[in-house]
């Protein structure tokens, strides 16, 4: 059996891209790895795949058979392959906050305070001197600059720019900001997608001090996109937060261009924004300036609020 | 206030030397980082500095005030600072199995499954395009052939190899391996030392499935320079079973030139070595040929079969 490269649940295109570009490495340094994801992708994760010619990575969620896992664009627990405790951890690629995954042999992690994994699975080609293939840089850009919103993101560093420029080189592409901008519009046809669908498209599991939070974000060229669904937004993840038994759901709606986020919330605490970002929730929102990253400016604030 | 560099508990010469090397290079590319130790260095450390002209870290155990901490040689909480809850910790350097360190913001990881954190230092500074001086390639390469036992350990890997011999050129040493005999035999030079300080030597703590699990190891170049303290050792480590609240305490004699361990046992399972190693505890101690690292044969079977 091989190994497999595999991301978090809910699959974003740095999850599936990170999978792809690192399993390539590993196979031509002679180990046996592919990539698998633990749930359906995104239309921007297929408008990426479809781009540059490659297949859906393998549907798996057991990996008990196999030669083990590496853990790509997660470090927690509840993020990953539910039965990970009957595989081994051959090692983490990531660049969020370091979560409570643990092993009982020695492994490789790769973790940097970057803006997207695929930026580090690009420090590890050069470390191997492997040449990345046309298909496979393009994959990676497009996934740099979603993670990074196109370089709009707190969490886009300088590495993860100058890694985009040395891809697009190799991929070929002369105007990557533009494919980016096509590929937030793909991301943006929210009209016509059931409202669950919309909730779960980008949705994390955190578990914050013993608290369950799950955190969904939709990144949107315009807001106004969904205004006519806000109210149904709303009703949805009050229903998922009593289906799933959470402490509080927050669905982030993000404009890009704006670049700030209103935050749908419920919440068992009624002043967890006002205690996390300094603003209130009125009518089980608010609008906070500024904010586009989940990982660097939502997650850890409310993580020390309810410490 | 700087931020520190910090090695585990009882630190040895791989927690010190990579202490000092990532200090020199995090400072070289423009962060303020200081080496620092949680407790008395060993005589075989002692011998390191001394011969490459370094000062003690500076013992330090509130980090509070502090700009954060990199971890070095450990990533399980028990081993490290006890108010690791009050800082920040800014990155990982390590060589051992994923601890339970986990973290609120991204952080920098680079663990890699090999004989020695300075091999992974050394990565580092290649990464960095930083020059390695000379005092501080000797101390590295010194800490690399004290974690590999001049690579007789399992757990050296070519990596070790050629980073001690790429080391051994800027540093100057042309007979590394006897500078490496030279400094297990101060590392043996066990006689007229109180026995509880021997026990304590190179001793780590590990919560094992919620059993609190203490692993000494001396590594002697003959392992009758210590028969006539046997029955002494085996006694402190009883009594330090009762201090200490233990499940289990192990002391692991491990002769570098027979390659392999005599361990003394006190374990509240009296078939403890039996189930993990197949090799019964006959008189509070067990001779297992082969066995010489405590991080890749003595731990993971002793950690699966408390699972």
């Amino acid at each position: 059996m091989p190994a497999y490269a595999v991301g978090h649940k809910v699959p974003d295109s740095d999850s599936i891209c990170s999978a792809i570009a690192l399993s390539y490495l590993k196979t031509q340094i002679g180990e046996d790895v592919q990539p698998a994801r633990l749930g359906e992708l995104s239309p921007e994760t297929l408008f990426i795949l479809d781009k540059f010619g490659f297949e859906q990575p393998e549907l798996k969620m057991n990996f008990a058979d196999t030669d083990g896992i590496y853990v790509v664009d997660h470090s927690d627990r509840i993020q990953g392959p539910d039965d990970i405790d009957n595989t081994t951890v051959l090692g983490i690629i990531d660049h969020h906050k370091l979560g409570d995954i643990t092993t009982s042999t020695p492994l490789e992690c790769w973790i940097r305070p970057v803006g997207c994994t695929n930026t580090i699975i690009k420090m590890m080609y050069d470390f191997h001197s492997v040449e990345i293939p046309k298909n496979i840089a393009g994959a990676m850009m497009c996934a740099i600059l979603s993670d990074t919103v196109i370089f709009k993101s707190p969490t886009c560093t300088t590495a993860d720019i100058k890694c985009v420029e040395a891809l697009a080189e190799i991929a070929g592409i002369e105007d990557y900001k533009a494919l980016g901008m096509e590929m937030f519009e793909v991301k943006s046809a929210v009209a016509g997608t059931p409202v669950r669908e919309l909730v779960m498209r980008d949705f994390k599991d955190f578990n914050m001090h013993g608290n369950k939070i799950g955190i969904g974000q939709l990144e949107l060229i315009n807001l106004n996109l969904v205004d006519d669904m806000k109210a149904d937004l709303q009703a949805d993840i009050a229903a998922l937060k009593t289906e799933g038994d959470y402490h509080s759901v927050l669905l982030v709606l993000t404009d890009i261009m704006k670049e700030g986020s209103e935050v749908l919330v419920v919440s068992n605490n009624d002043d967890l924004t006002e205690k996390a970002y300094g603003s209130a929730t009125v009518d089980g929102k608010v609008w906070i300036d500024g904010i586009m990253s989940r990982k660097k400016q939502v997650v850890p604030p409310l993580q020390d609020s309810l410490a």
